[in-house]
């Protein structure tokens, strides 16, 4: 984004051609400050955006451009560690710059850092828990989408102190485009379809993510059990969250908590209580996260429960809501679209 | 919609309890010229709209009124008979305005038309094709969904005289949200998913919409073929029609002739020789219809495929797009969002 | 069923016109020692199997019955206290007698227990588990299936003291069939495809019906924290347990315990390790269950999956093995079909 | 398949890496007079059956045979000319043997015929149309699925003379199972679930192999139009047929012609009049055929519905059948499955 300020920011995406580079587009077409100036996507190099995707064809112009690499893992941080952050700002939708540990970056992503000066320029950014780091930031990792949904809900209850750090279960389940869209047998519409199935069982790169924010948050230590699982749909994460109550905290208090932490948030929402759990099919499409804090039956224990988009508010949504922190543009520009049911 | 010309217009929606009605909120909440100033649906009367529609929780605002009846085949022709045209304007999204022959509709509908003379104003509002009769219409009846993904190809061809007006046949595909959110054992996830039928076979209300049209067209009586089938998806209507070349034609110059006539189009695209066929995934969620032209290998025929999304352009987007026309808006107002995908 | 060992039994299904009515039928067309001699379902009565189940058309014969009511939780428990339990032996599917303690049923169920004293002849028929007793029963409860996909890896833990009796946490997803065949808005395709939600949070009737099970395991009160999730499949149940391991206990020791415990059984099978996580299309349409064991990234915890047919395993074909074993047929007599996949 | 009649018989799958080679196993599984004595499958030279297939480990036994390749269009024939045919029997399911015109062949497969004088011997296996010269094969073309469901409700009725066989248009709509188990993007859950498109328009190699079945029937050549759909299922082919009626003929002659051609058919099934059309799920797993037959609102015609299982009766099962009848066995071994609904 080569700007300073409000006015036409100019974008280039690297990794266009996949889901999330979709949805960054779909997006941005509604959004009244910036314009698309480079995409990139190896595979599809120099193909006409509606060849990629032909529900684009009628939508934002702009063909690919050759000349940027794909956006991989290893590729992005080479490229990003040689822009000019002074008059570049960058949202890095990969995992790069999320672990501010570089050792331990090192031992889940099986390759030492490349960029370790920049990685402490880098910020977190989950947008409503960082906004000030985030509106003065150069580079801002964007958070992945489990960690989203996981740290909405925990976060602001740790920092107060409601809930326990110890025994913080995360159950998350995930649609299909979580799964990116390389070919694969697994993803095939025969495979994926009409079932489910838990993966990356205790060895999911997203578990330190969520560690780290919720260490924060606790001023000490906390480990985190968490559990992914796909299933069969296409967009959504739903994160079944168990903790336990700090001592004098009820599920009362966690509700009351979230609900003032997040009261002014245009796309955080703490359901009341008495109604139905969120439905992932209620934020679809949309920036939005909604959650709900129930009681349970065993003594002691609260049971969180938080949806997202996991490609809009779990990804390219809250990158163009980073962005729009980070240019000073209404944080909801390009994000004001209603949910899409059924 | 109580207007004559740009400005803010009050739009009441009758019926907003089901998927049509939703949709136009949720197409609505984009639009910079209207504001809700009623809803009606009897079961959900007196309950907000995040209660009926939770993923509206957070779109806009106002509850249901419960002085408005919910909008049913019988019901909605009464109230409109009841309406002052001279200051009120009316799209109507039901089927009682859109056959001209009230005898046809007796027998196709099972009741004598409730309200004859209205029918003598009623405009039919295939937009791209009657722009200029929507424009000073005062009631307007929105086109079925099969018959708009049907028309739209047929039409213009038979205007030019390229295909015969004999053995046309149209064999239409839909998603669940065609059949409504009453709830029915046909239409549950258990019996709907993972499966397809045919339904109505040669007896489908929409045989004689699509007939009207295809025979003013024509300047002659033209009987069509007809057959819908249910499909697991929940929005898009996809028609394939097979088509006789009238001497001398071929299916480029049919192509040639639906790409002329919808060159200047925003929502209808016809696709080049030599691309994928249309999917529906690729419209869905917005007010596009995309259609391709195929020569056949048996000769002196061609087929012609249409998807559009059922409750968009064939429903709700079709009804703002002609709502835009009527009140002088621009044309694509609150139609502006890109097809979702995935 | 009328009869006290091998040979041709005579079944009568209460409740026939519900989806766990169908797969009975289903399972039972190729059961060599049984016959279908009443169906019941009243909302069907007097109707051919065919009108009701066309699949069924064209494989098992036998039309309603119209002289027995629809199976319901109240109506069942009241004919099986009028039938003679000398002659008739008796699998319930209802959960009528699940529970032993009466008084925690009619906490649950909101009403008085109607048959106390045959409760106290029921058996409860999570047949690996309970074998010898279901040999000798006349009143068999079938478990409930959440129940029966959390039992079967948990309590042989508990019995050998494996893992620790607190902190258990059962996150349960389950396909649309377990919501019943009857005709709700919130099971329609439209609302329940390509998104999920959790419901019943902290109120599930399947919870006292675990914590029994587990409780009789561990020699102790046992606190079971329950959350059931409807997820866009049609048969099918994952669970996902977190335990805490017992002094000495390893993820490895779990599994040798369960692979030892179920090393004979037909339906029962527990993963090495190494091996991708169990998957419901894998079991989808038979009676079998699958299970993994995972040592947990946090000390000291481990994660158990389980994965079932919820109509099959879950109920009506669990109801068969229970038959077969209450009149001494093989075990997999009508139990044998391979998963269906995909 | 070695053997000449009844008895045990050692059967040899090549390709059983993909859906149709794991449905053979799946319905062998419970074939009383069938041992599987090879498997090969290139990719999967050498892994378990369980490996490839999970849903088969407690299902036959069996490890792949790395000493045969995998079976692909072009190796199949050259494996099977070298087979001995005194002493090996050949059902061919890819279509090397179904047109018995070579040079087209060579036009529709892109190469000329590898076998021209095996192609000589080769039975075309529409088994209910073909019983007698399928009982004394060598050498058995299995049909393509789509094949299977156009010419089982049109040969009868062309051979009756009771349709023109102009104007014979087939529309046509498949599960994704039909596409295979390689991986590409196409057929990924989140590209191929929640919406549909037309594919291979007017260029689809089923076609002739349509038109020589219904020209043998007519006694004349017959062009048949025909357009292939992808639907989000997995298994299941409904096609939509439309013909015109000879001087005479009615709806009811048409069905009471197929209802007398079928009646004594285990796997074909003519609906009455008056019923719902048929469904794909109420075939769902099994050998069935359904068809259903409708007077057209437009004079002198007809439609036709008429759906199966394509990897069952469109694939697998029907190759069984014809292994049934060359063999000498009951011609439903292995065929005795229910329906799986839902």
């Amino acid at each position: 984004m080569a700007s300073d300020g409000p006015g036409a920011v100019r974008v280039a995406i690297l990794g266009a051609s996949g889901y999330t580079g979709a949805e960054l587009l779909r997006l941005l077409s509604s959004h009244p400050h910036t314009s698309i100036a480079a995409l990139s996507g190896e595979r599809s190099a120099g193909s006409p955006m509606g060849a990629v995707f032909p529900h684009l064809a009628f939508g934002p112009p702009g063909g690919f451009v050759a000349s940027l690499p794909d956006l991989t893992t290893t590729a992005s941080v080479t490229i990003i560690a040689q822009l000019p952050l002074d008059t570049v700002r960058v949202v890095d939708l990969s995992a790069d710059f999320r672990l501010r540990d570089v050792d331990m970056y090192a031992t889940w992503y099986g390759a030492p850092h490349a960029a370790v000066e920049l990685q402490a320029q880098a910020v977190y950014g989950l947008t409503e828990l960082a906004r000030d780091a985030v509106r003065g930031a150069r580079l801002v990792a964007n958070p992945g989408c489990y960690p989203t949904s996981a740290q909405l809900p925990l976060v602001p209850l740790l920092t107060a102190g409601l809930i326990k750090p110890a025994d913080i279960i995360v159950d998350a389940k995930s649609g299909v485009t979580g799964a990116g869209r390389a070919a694969k047998v697994g993803t095939l519409f025969c495979e994926a379809a009409d079932g489910m199935s838990a993966y990356g069982v205790a060895s999911h790169r997203h578990a330190p993510e969520i560690e780290q924010g919720l260490s924060d948050a606790a001023g000490q230590p906390v480990d985190v059990v968490f559990t992914p699982h796909l299933v069969p749909l296409s967009r959504g994460i739903l994160s079944t969250i168990y903790v336990k109550l700090a001592d004098g905290a009820t599920a009362d208090s966690l509700r009351e908590c979230l609900a003032t932490t997040y009261a002014a948030e245009p796309f955080v929402h703490v359901l009341p209580s008495g109604v139905a759990p969120p439905h992932t099919r209620h934020v679809r499409g949309s920036n939005h996260a909604v959650m709900g804090v129930y009681a349970d039956r065993v003594a002691g224990r609260a049971i969180l429960v938080c949806v997202i988009d996991n490609i809009v508010k779990g990804a390219s949504g809250q990158a163009i809501q980073n962005m729009n922190v980070m240019c000073g543009f209404d944080e909801s520009a390009g994000l004001g679209s209603t949910p899409v049911f059924p």
